[in-house]
């Protein structure tokens, strides 16, 4: 038996986030955060909302909120949960799934939450390389014997779509336990596996209004997943929290998703300028694997990815650079506004030439 | 090893949150919510919000939520813990301080979410029998080998203060674990343990925006303890979730703290209201604890508890009933308005009347 209080403490070594600059002048694309406002129906919300109601708890199950999104990705009610941004949703997901004590695959290089989940929860995990080039070894996800999975498509920070066919190809091997897709950069171009929850009870997506949406301040996810899923997860939720999405924000993600030609038009204008940034990035001989998501990965033969970091972050341009053997060679860089791109590669472009 | 995924679920049996009834026309005194709107100050802070700002995702550290509750409480920043809602700073606690395998301990008639927590996390558990007239068993936690106590004061659904010196004596006598005090209700007229995270570094205090401060929509929960103490549970909410308030709650719960005379008006009126219903509840034949919050828990010896329940629910009248040989005679009924108290008390009296 333990005697002091502080040998009882779970002591874990937390996530860190992208850096939050304080300084207002800075082009920020560390933090895969879209460059434009949320949807104009999400300001009318705000205005329009009654203070007083704030009294009162908000719905627990977040009725309305699950009905847009219903409507929205024509999926019933009762195959949707919603959570305190994918994060919560992924946590949730963890301590449902993934707790049986039986290890749990992931990619070597992929969000750097998930090893950080497994440490919280206790959950032995293997971690199964990316190929030479970074895309996903399929083959290696496919042993059936996993005690859970988790693959973001398109990965991070890679910004590489595996595409459905492969990921079904695992989610197939797999019916011992539950397969997580994690969908956080899907709305960038790459397919979802979401027609797949009808012939798979055991997968389940998740997305974000974090990304495509441009709501990371609202800290608003969600899950999509047979039925018998969803009330798994819902029946741990509801022991965890009852009132997670407070009712401010029940409203405004309602508002979010009210202008499917709003979303569809900033989405276009991402991938536009994600296109667009390949073709400079090339011609300033930075080479990445070729992104389907809000950011680039990129690496350069002349310049070690620390030492550009660093260089960027002098001249107030955030970028995000990883620790660890295969990435510390790269920075991963947010797709901005073309103003902010234009800055980056002025920037760069000057800086190459006194290489 | 389990060859289903539905094997490996982890299967909870969630916590069920009082009824939100749909109908507008109702007397609701179901769940401990305040009856009178937030401050004025939060309105303001609504109609303010730049939305564009939620594009980009929340200070993380809630820093200048955490300032306003560090100069509102005197208490520095760095022993200030920030959650959505107390059950989610109780959750995160539970998971920081009481995952050692030993055993906890709680009163037996307590806040009904304990337990489920309990589940969620693998915590074996040992309840303390109130006494006889309900008040807490001091005695019987001090036996100084727990994992971890836990004691809502005033308790929930009692009502009843123990006092800082009662439960000072249960911190005192159990250094080998970590104490929190959960003060969801202490605003309305009990005194805080606050004083004496600076004497016990095992003392966490709880708090709420929810039930005082006329917030339960918004999602704000906080909690106080030694340096050592909140560092701890931080690392365990990062490794869960980074962003958890978002951005406008942030800025409504600053905004909900700016006015201390409104938040002490309405406490007393609460408290006002509190002890003209107690005389009523007398005047009809009901004995109840000696509530100092904002519920009295009432029980009439010529109907039972789920009887008076079912008659009050028939007149759209709502309070909060409990199954559970100690509890399931009486009914916890919220502090409405006068005018809604003057309702309860109308139908209370002619159906006392006709009985």
């Amino acid at each position: 038996m333990s005697s002091t209080w502080e040998e009882k403490v779970h002591k874990v070594t937390p996530y860190t986030p992208g850096e939050q600059p304080k300084a207002l002048d800075v082009i920020k694309l560390n933090t895969n955060e879209n460059p434009y406002p949320p949807a104009p129906a999400v300001k009318r919300a705000i205005a329009d909302f009654d203070y007083e109601l704030l009294r009162k708890y908000p719905d627990p199950t977040a009725s309305g909120l699950i009905g847009v999104l219903s409507d929205t990705y024509s999926v019933p009610a009762d195959q949707i949960f919603v959570g305190v941004g994918s994060d919560d949703v992924l946590a949730m997901s963890f301590l449902t799934f993934f707790t049986s004590g039986e290890g749990i695959l992931f990619p070597d290089v992929t969000y750097s939450f998930y090893d950080v989940w497994a440490g919280e929860f206790r959950i032995p995990y293997e971690t199964v390389p990316l190929k030479e080039d970074m895309s996903l070894d399929i083959d290696a996800f496919c042993r059936g014997t996993a005690g859970g999975i988790v693959i973001p498509n398109p990965n991070a920070p890679t910004g590489l779509d595996a595409g459905t066919g492969a990921l079904e190809k695992i989610i197939k091997s797999n019916p011992q336990c539950v397969v997580i897709i994690d969908e956080a950069y899907v709305d960038f171009g790459a397919e979802s596996v979401l027609p797949l929850i009808d012939k798979y009870d055991n997968l389940l997506v998740t997305q974000t209004f974090s990304k495509s949406r441009a709501m990371a301040g609202s800290r608003l996810g969600f899950a999509f997943g047979s039925k018998k899923l969803i009330k798994y997860l819902n029946d741990v939720k509801y022991s965890f929290n009852s009132y997670t999405i407070d009712a401010l924000t029940q409203k405004v993600g309602i508002a979010s998703l009210s202008d499917p030609d709003y979303f569809k038009m900033r989405c276009l204008a991402i991938i536009n300028e994600r296109e667009r940034s390949k073709k400079r990035f090339r011609e300033l001989g930075f080479d990445f694997p070729d992104s389907r998501s809000n950011f680039i990965f990129v690496h350069h033969n002349k310049v070690s990815g620390e030492e550009l970091f660093k260089a960027l972050r002098d001249n107030n341009i955030f970028v995000r650079h990883f620790e660890g053997e295969r990435v510390q060679d790269f920075n991963r860089v947010t797709i901005g506004t073309p103003e902010e791109m234009d800055g980056l590669f002025d920037f760069l472009k000057k800086y190459l030439e006194n290489k």
